[in-house]
């Protein structure tokens, strides 16, 4: 369990070296959704996303002695781009575990930070063995996605920024893979805001937290295969379910249509690029899927890095 | 001709009404373009376009007993939205004759803003001689795309922002279409730094400036068909052409591949989304169409309004 002092001092950690992105609102889109929303743009982040917030944390977590043998993670492509910027800034080498169909800019853009890449094939191979392989054989730190108090107290300060601008709202809406933002967001909102409710929200095609909140415990589905390339975790994390299972009110599914429309919403009369994770707590919102009394909403744009063809095929 | 202090006027006039639009920068684009760039976000202005700017220097500047009549105006798109919303400001009414064939996103953000709109053809009518008809019914005044003292002089404030901004440059470059948006950037450049060397950006398609340039005098030529919508303009104005004469050292032109390769890179790399005509300039700077000793070059974003069709034909 992380605290909100966790996120408080992961935030003067990681200052000097993320954004403090920019939060937008549009009356358009209030107008289309029938409330008051704000967006919290990490698509604007360092690496195109908020990962390099945990990211960040995390490096500046370990040990000076374990650092200089380099870390190593394995990630649908956010993470790994933002554990080679991470590494970079402290000085140390990144290996990155990548799916084989991970989007062709993400894997660019990894190598542009000068992150090692190893890809495996995501429907066979098992990323978490092949990146604790590498772990052992190297010595080389192992910094996972999101299942870790040091990752999700990074990504708990988008949520804090957000809230320090915005002042108070009836609730957030975040988007959940394997959980990190969404319980990092959480417990920052909750501390901030007692009363502040918070909604996860996922792609009906990779429900895995839907599910698990309705059994009590985590539920494992088989690889999804939404357009959502970041939150195709099959599963919620040990350390990140109990976290959401007692400070989120609900999750909530958007099918891909809802994904896709909010990203044409959101790009054109926004003229902000979100890519598919990135629109799905905007898609909720948009799709009327939080309950009518949310008058004001803050919405976490959790990235923008989309392939050309991804785009234009929405 | 306009001056600088013009320019500064109408920066007071305008501040309470338009966006002060971010400058951003991008180590990718740099390294692209093998120089420093910084765009200046005029798609991130009221309106989607730098326009905002010089409809309210105007509406401002019309006398108290006029603007109760009304204003009038034909634009392919982004001036009508400025006019929509300046006039909205202003307390009157605004009639837009817009082509048949403008953009379905800038009709329906007309309509949204409050403005009334009338249509034509554009390969066939006048729209000139529709505007001045309206004018001479209804006693509206009439709001010119671009060859104004007024209009020009607020299109220099986005200028004067940025350089404000980001200090000495080694150059400037920006669109034209009727010479706007170049004439008035072009004054408050020079005025704000004299050595500063300033590039007029248009479409092969629409060449008329650069024959314009070359002839010394404006050359009209027939109804541009490039997909920068924005720069159709067959002709440059009276009053912008010789301002850009005297203080415009080259009119530079792009293709429409060079168009669109700019507009893919400045969304998926920066996240910025430009309409065709905003991404002109930048186009001639990723193309390397500028001088090799350009070392820093201002680029203005010039808007953001596209159709989503236009936008995945690309």
């Amino acid at each position: 369990m992380i605290t909100f002092h966790d996120i408080e001092l992961a935030a003067e950690r990681i200052r000097p070296h993320v954004h403090r992105t920019p939060v937008m609102s549009s009356r358009l889109f209030d107008q289309a959704a029938g409330r008051r929303v704000y967006f919290k743009c990490e698509n604007l982040q360092r690496g195109g996303a908020f990962k390099l917030r945990g990211a960040t944390n995390f490096l500046f977590s370990i040990p000076d002695a374990d650092v200089a043998r380099g870390v190593v993670a394995f990630s649908s492509g956010n993470h790994a781009q933002a554990v080679a910027i991470a590494a970079g800034i402290r000085g140390t080498k990144a290996t990155l575990v990548m799916p084989g169909d991970a989007p062709q800019s993400k894997l660019e853009a990894t190598l542009a930070y000068g992150g090692h890449i190893l890809r495996y094939d995501r429907m066979k191979e098992d990323r978490e063995a092949i990146g604790l392989r590498i772990s052992q054989e190297t010595g080389a730190t192992l910094v996972p996605p999101f299942d870790h108090p040091w990752i999700m107290a990074g990504q708990g300060t988008a949520a804090k920024e957000m809230l320090e601008e915005t002042g108070p709202l009836d609730a957030l809406a975040v988007c959940v893979g394997g959980g990190g933002l969404l319980s990092g967001s959480a417990v920052a909102a909750r501390a901030m805001q007692p009363e502040i409710r918070v909604f996860g929200i996922e792609p009906e095609l990779a429900n895995d937290w839907a599910l698990s909140f309705a059994a009590g415990h985590p539920i494992e589905i088989p690889p999804p295969t939404t357009i959502a390339d970041g939150l195709r975790s099959p599963k919620p994390g040990k350390h990140t379910f109990p976290v959401a299972q007692a400070l989120v009110e609900r999750i909530t599914t958007v099918s891909e249509q809802e994904i896709k429309d909010a990203m044409k919403f959101l790009l054109l009369r926004m003229k902000i690029l979100a890519e598919p994770s990135g629109a799905v707590a905007a898609a909720a919102v948009l799709a009327q899927k939080l309950p009518p009394d949310v008058q004001s909403v803050g919405v976490i744009i959790s990235g923008g890095n989309v392939d050309w063809d991804v785009l234009t095929g929405c």
